[in-house]
């Protein structure tokens, strides 16, 4: 998907929401556990058609299908096919956080890029140029970097000094000269928002993919006043509060919901 | 497996030779690709058979399998079971680069310690404490941290100085108090030889896994010399050399006699 796509689907739809799909089947529906045949596929299926009025994009995060070994691993197949299928304009990525030497690289971008056929990967940038930029090669797909993480342990590495700036700066800096902001994003966390004004200055057109809203305690208004730009340049997921707001059957229409008062939460800051 | 048993390993079978199984169709025996109705898997089975005797240690990179879609994680997998099966004194590897936060570490790590069953796993560090040490919940597992790369990205970050040190040497240092000697290793290219003796000092126990000799140009003698502790404390991978030692029908037999190579050269310096 091309920088405009987005752009104008973020305009049309008034929503830059990004869905996080993260099934944990002990947080999924007994009914669904009991009755279904495969129930995290039919969980995201149900979740996906409630959502995505409400969101321009996808994010399945690969450990959630990984742990499930080769079952898993077909039900992230599966959805990422449902989603391409019944909703092919909205944005898929795929949260893997991978990256290694050169040749390698290019093995995951095309795991991701061309058989899941994902728009995006998150990728992690502690090996540098050559683990990046194989990721860059693939057209109309998006790189999205590790920069600033909403965990806690970003405090060990990401916010060190590295001469006069924090080495998350420093990584954002470099990595944007490898990409451009039509295949580069960064992954900044919403419970940093302060340091996003930092960020937003040093690269003021690329997209920045946000977690940490909700359950992780960012707030949506203060990732909007830092981290707007005129292209709006935002996407901001979120998983748990969505995916979990019911345990019962009501557990789609209550995902709606819930997805759908951010998205208002959205129309009002664009 | 404990760190005792893998130095009994070392020491009575005279190598710390770890075998890189990285497939790679495009390079796969024509016989093979054509005969074989999973010849991925075949390639695996023969090169481990040739080469278990002069190794102590399997390392499958998944990107090489996730390249292939559903068919290459089948292939992983099946691939784990064969040495499990087979060589149950070898220690598996799974070089998978992950880390994300929390609870979702602990997903990658259910993922490859109970469904693939390896010993190992090699996390990226970045994200920081809470993205690595959900790892090291796992009895009798080891966590592998990216210390300091073989490639020459390596350059972009974790050669960058943070305060009076490199960050590689910073991330060595922390991770270091997070895990012990018998649950952590870190992964050192051979490419950077000489840093390993600055490693070396900071983290006198510690396994080192080492990448990078042959085709990517280190030198076992100096790994060997700057990298080497009183319990041995080394694996040093091969991939490429090994595995593509013959593209002809004699693959397993020359990838045997390569490994078995190396297996000589370390038996010289234990």
């Amino acid at each position: 998907m091309t920088r405009e796509t987005l752009i104008g689907q973020i305009r049309s739809k008034k929503t830059f929401l990004c869905v996080g799909l993260d099934p944990d089947t002990e947080k999924l529906p007994k009914k669904l556990i009991e009755e279904e045949e495969d129930p995290i596929y039919e969980f995201n299926r149900q979740i996906i058609d409630a959502t995505a009025p409400y969101c321009v994009a996808f994010k399945p995060n690969t450990a959630f299908y990984e742990a499930y070994g080769l079952n898993g691993i077909n039900n992230l197949d599966k959805t990422f096919r449902y989603i391409r299928a019944n909703y092919p304009d909205h944005f898929i990525i795929a949260d893997a956080k991978r990256g290694d030497i050169g040749n390698t690289s290019t093995r995951y971008a095309k795991a991701f890029f061309k058989k899941f056929n994902a728009d995006a990967i998150t990728v992690a940038p502690y090996m540098g140029h050559d683990s990046v930029k194989p990721f860059l090669e693939f057209e109309d797909k998006w790189t999205i970097v590790l920069g600033l993480t909403s965990n806690a342990g970003s405090a060990d590495f990401q916010q060190l000094m590295v001469g006069d700036k924090e080495l998350y700066l420093e990584v954002i800096e470099k990595c944007a000269q490898w990409g451009t902001p039509d295949n580069m994003m960064f992954v900044v966390g919403a419970t940093k928002a302060p340091m996003l004004e930092k960020i937003r200055k040093s690269i003021p057109r690329h997209f920045l993919l946000v977690p940490g809203i909700g359950e992780q305690g960012g707030s949506l208004e203060e990732v909007c006043r830092y981290g707007m730009n005129s292209d709006v340049g935002l996407l901001v997921n979120s998983s748990r509060g969505i995916l979990y707001a019911s345990a019962g059957e009501d557990f789609s229409e209550r995902a709606g919901e819930e997805a759908k008062k951010i998205a208002d939460k959205m129309a009002y800051f664009l």
